[in-house]
């Protein structure tokens, strides 16, 4: 929980911190958008912004201006109650407004927040939406940092760049975690954790049967043993859109993954690298990490099983072990579905996540590229299961 | 199960009910296929016989030559074991083989079957295999009459057809079904029924909440209100991907709904004929059905509450109610995603079901267009979530 | 010129013409449509048919009665102004109306067509639009050969059919034909032909350098060279599109060429046969006439020096030799343009030719598909110059 | 022609030109690319200096150094001869090289263009190249002007932008230009100009009827009635294809027009002005234009009709008036097809122009964005008929 008197210099921390992300970029990494998943990074920064001005100081702060009156239409997203939004694939169209412009918005906006929550009484519906505002932000800091790295690393001259996160960093080995039969508890607990989004609301129990995972990630090395066996040759360890998905995109290996002079290279935030096998396995699709898992004659496993696995054993007597996470956003087998009880919340921020409850799979965990404090086991990641441009990997029920 | 003295009879009561259906057809009816989902139904009827053909008759009877070299390459389906495949999407460009040409075939293969079934020493695994060649057959008697609707139905003339099913029947009211909390066992028992496909093995626990699923399947006039009040240009109401598959495809009633000068009519097997308020909605997506309940405060219910609900009270005590099903697949909200320990078997036939486990929902109970015998409550029918062309309706939790 | 006597017998004979091109077809052959750029064998049958109901009988004899209502929709081809029409793309979603009920449009049509014509006082207007009627359904015709052996050419079963055309056939030497400098006229003559299409109109004068065309045609054992030398794997002898269509499509050879084992064999109304090298080479694109040419070191004609070329040389004493054509549709290097004065006619037949005139090559002569009667030297075929499913082949300039 | 004396300073002339269009861009406005006809400013500047490095300095100086062994990958445009390209719609994917990499590698190899010049003995093959390098360069300057028009034009802050050109001017009222029946000469005459590209050579003889071309452009009150009298509304104007285009793409009006309120808005480089009902119309597809003249009863003139009409009246003494031009490319109806005698140059350099000639029309004239210099009466400019992102216009025959 935030403390009420950190709170200003909690927002200063993380509206700092996605500008740290930048720190390293040209002008001109902040405009592109190569592919429709990919926001251009100067988006980022305006969008976290516009969170800020239209959810916080417009409604809240009466001495309030808009910085520009276009801006709400510039950097909307998904939000479709305020107002037309720019349509997603238009954004690396944009050269204007510039950098320097998009700078001086979170600079116009920063002051703005520092002179209104110096002054304002704080309600709880108001401290609620600002940590989410924070936690919104910080969503869009791991973005910042994919985005970045797919831009960079789909350029000819594969540039390196300065980025406060370790991206290559062996494991130590870990000993697997047993799962008793029996009924658990699911979901967001105001005992364990302060924070929480719409969709781990509803704590509600699960049975589960007794289940095994493993206390390892999927290593770089243990992969390349499936991409050496054929196995994205092989269609019967893939899932029926997972094989058209392999043989549309002609996919050989994860993403960044250069196969030069018959060696494996990796793009990194240090250029081009060559493989470390020790590695956990990254930037796999669900595809990929399904079809690893029936190579390997297993599954992968449903969120629940990870979500207990992940808790602490003390709270959980029926679970030997804990799962050691965080280096990579882990796919499960489960669909991104609601919660019993779940309800969308009224108005535009209630938009927030309960609409892309269809045809998405449920990442747990979190990766070297997400903010410090913006992890919990209860968290619910979620994306197609043909994205890879995320720090994703690969755990399995053994 | 199927006495053993009656085999040879259900096979031919099986094989007889598909030419059944397409009796009121003319040649060129069989032959189009207006969209990708759609096939032909001269294919259904190849396809269906090609897999007697090749699973039973070619590995078991010694004697059998297959009936055309080409067959096994123009009849093929998914079954990506078995040889190169025609693109699902040709299907519709191939005049050859002719329809008398396919029904020589089914009459080859049939007479064939019957020398063999009534000489072979049926062992349990072949026995099986025809009891899930059976079932096969079965699954594309109901695509066959969806298909035929289809192809009728976006035809300028929309032309009537003797179809031996009755589509538009109005349901008398039921009680609701009440489902207290507790652990349930889901999926298939041997106790219960003798058949069942892959997809239903690995009987497990789940813990539900307490639920009430509705007596009733939704109606036209309730879907009407839905449309009046304009749910369909509303995108509160609507998960993203609903809302794009609305706008991209100027939805606006479901499929065979069509207005004129004011008044809704539908498409049916009889023609043209106005919408009757009282029957139960049919052909809508799962979009239009999660729309629609959250329209109406609610949700729709998990594939786990339905089975609950549907299965004898008398064995379930804590379950009040019985579910009247059977009229409409019903859509539920969860996705199809493999049971605890499911294994996909060895081989071709063990193609069928594990690999389209991805993007798709589950809709559960029978429809009208269900062949009698095709249906049971563990049943676990599938569909991505825009697909309307089967008989899809509605029911909600209360 | 028809003489007036004829008049019923030229229509009957026309007519006929089109249903024996289909005498060998199954019924299932009429309805498919394997590409947008093929219609249905019926299609063509109901659309022929169409032209005389709508042009001639309905508004010229008071006691006729369109034989369906739904007729002129489905049967509609470009004619935007009667009507909304059938999209393209549509015509082989089609499975109604039947074949039968196509014959028996065409035989009540015909019957009232014989009636008008024994009765009519035939004015000048009636008589053009009667000409034009059946010049058109001759287009037609030939389409329905091309476009049957496009759906019996993509089947995979290849099956041999009764045509009244012979597609193989080889020619005998020729001399070349040589065109002095100077000026020439260009255009439909009334002295030389009686029936003419509007693109033809416009006599006009044309300034020819020196030139001489080849007096035969590219042969398969030419165009082999080509293939053998890499011509379909080097750009530079391919227009920038062409290359592209190469690309994009995996072209290797003419269009019903396969190379079996080694040897290259031809789809024909035969069934598949070997490649005849002494055979004018047929069904390539401009693109592929055009990269052969550069490849021989030379071009194509223009539609111009072609024209010249094929005119009697006691016409022009300018020109030493006469043209031999009729075996192949020859690609020029002419784009489809308006001659000097070219007037789109008004109303619904006016349609006919002048909006095409873009992005579309001139072919000149006629194939062994044109029907008997129906070419000139003065006639302007076009396509894109990626088609190649008519009977299309290659005369250089020496 | 080229003074020896001054070859540097012209060199350094049009090479300063390039940047003086681009001064008044943010560094981001060099970035995108809103469509694939569009190229990001950087791209043009950095291609232009990778024609000199690559067809000047590599080659005949051999002191010189390729600044950046990437470059040649990046920088290259359709030359297949020259290694593996850039795909073209990936150039607005690119945020490296950096605008300052670009003008770094415009000031090395201008360097050593002037190190170059200064000492090497120009052969007139070198001449010749240079001369093309030269008029390549102001090709690019054209499309840097229209290039960043649309980038600006579509972002939704509509920014003005310093550039050095003037739009928007009326054209005083000149008399129209007759043309007498006879033959006349086109193509490029070393008498007349100097510099040529490929497409102009093989100047021959062509016979023109008599024309009388309109001395005036087309106005925006002019091209409004058409507007208002619903052409874009009905077919009977437009070629097929035409017709198609404006559907798909919901097309009312020229580019860069918006109705606000009723009102007609022009996007101009001064930012949002109100139409200018006296200045020619401009952003014109040569479907709009071939639309406009049928709607007027009239037609655009051929290429040959404006060649002839564009020259210096005394030359021909059968031509009355002569063609004032310069402010709008001019649609002809002609499409861009070699001369007679027209050979493709060995080499990259002789990629130049032959191969695009396919599907696109012929633009006679230049127009304000065109830098002075780079025009002449043979010039022949071309695109497709749905391009309208140059200064593109209308000149109909009387």
């Amino acid at each position: 929980m935030i403390a009420e008197q950190t709170f200003t210099e909690q927002y200063f921390r993380v509206r700092k911190h996605s500008e740290t992300i930048c720190r390293g970029l040209e002008t001109e990494d902040y405009v592109v958008q190569p592919i429709v998943d990919v926001s251009p990074p100067k988006w980022h920064l305006g969008h976290t912004t516009w969170f800020w001005e239209t959810f916080v100081l417009i409604p809240n702060y009466p001495a309030y201006r808009p910085f520009h009156e276009d801006f709400s239409y510039v950097f909307n997203s998904y939000y479709e109650t305020v107002g037309k939004r720019v349509l997603r694939t238009d954004r690396g169209n944009l050269s204007r407004p510039t950098v320097a412009g998009v700078y001086a918005y979170r600079a116009y906006v920063d002051e703005h927040m520092s002179r209104f929550l110096n002054t304002a009484d704080v309600s709880p519906d108001l401290y609620a939406l600002i940590e989410l505002g924070l936690n919104h932000e910080q969503q869009h800091q791991e973005l910042l940092i994919t985005d970045i790295k797919y831009i960079l690393g789909h350029n000819p001259l594969l540039p390196a760049l300065k980025m406060p996160i370790i991206e290559h960093q062996r494991q130590a080995s870990r000993p697997p975690v047993s799962i008793r039969e029996g009924i658990y508890s699911i979901g967001y607990s105001p005992i364990v954790d302060s924070f929480h989004f719409d969709n781990e609301l509803g704590r509600h129990k699960v049975y589960l049967n007794e289940t095994v995972l493993s206390g390892n990630l999927v290593t770089n090395g243990d992969y390349l043993e499936f991409i050496e066996a054929g196995g994205y040759q092989n269609f019967r360890y893939w899932l029926s859109d997972g094989w058209a998905w392999v043989n549309t995109n002609a996919i050989q290996a994860p993403l960044y993954w250069y196969q030069i002079d018959g060696d494996w290279w990796n793009y990194t935030f240090d250029g081009l690298i060559p493989v470390d096998l020790a590695v956990p396995v990254c930037h796999v699709s669900q595809y990929e990490a399904d079809a690893y898992a029936r190579w390997r004659g297993t599954r992968l496993p449903t969120e629940f099983e990870w979500e207990i696995a992940a808790v602490d054993s003390a709270v959980e007597s029926t679970v030997a072990g804990q799962l050691n996470w965080g280096a990579r956003w882990e796919w499960t087998n489960s669909a991104y579905l609601p919660y019993p009880g779940f309800i969308t919340a009224e108005g535009a921020v209630g938009e927030y996540n309960g609409k892309f409850m269809s045809a998405q799979l449920v990442l747990r965990g979190a990766s070297v590229a997400t903010p410090e404090g913006h992890s919990r086991p209860t968290y619910r990641n979620f994306f197609q299961p043909d994205k890879r441009w995320q720090y994703t990997g690969i755990r399995l029920v053994e």
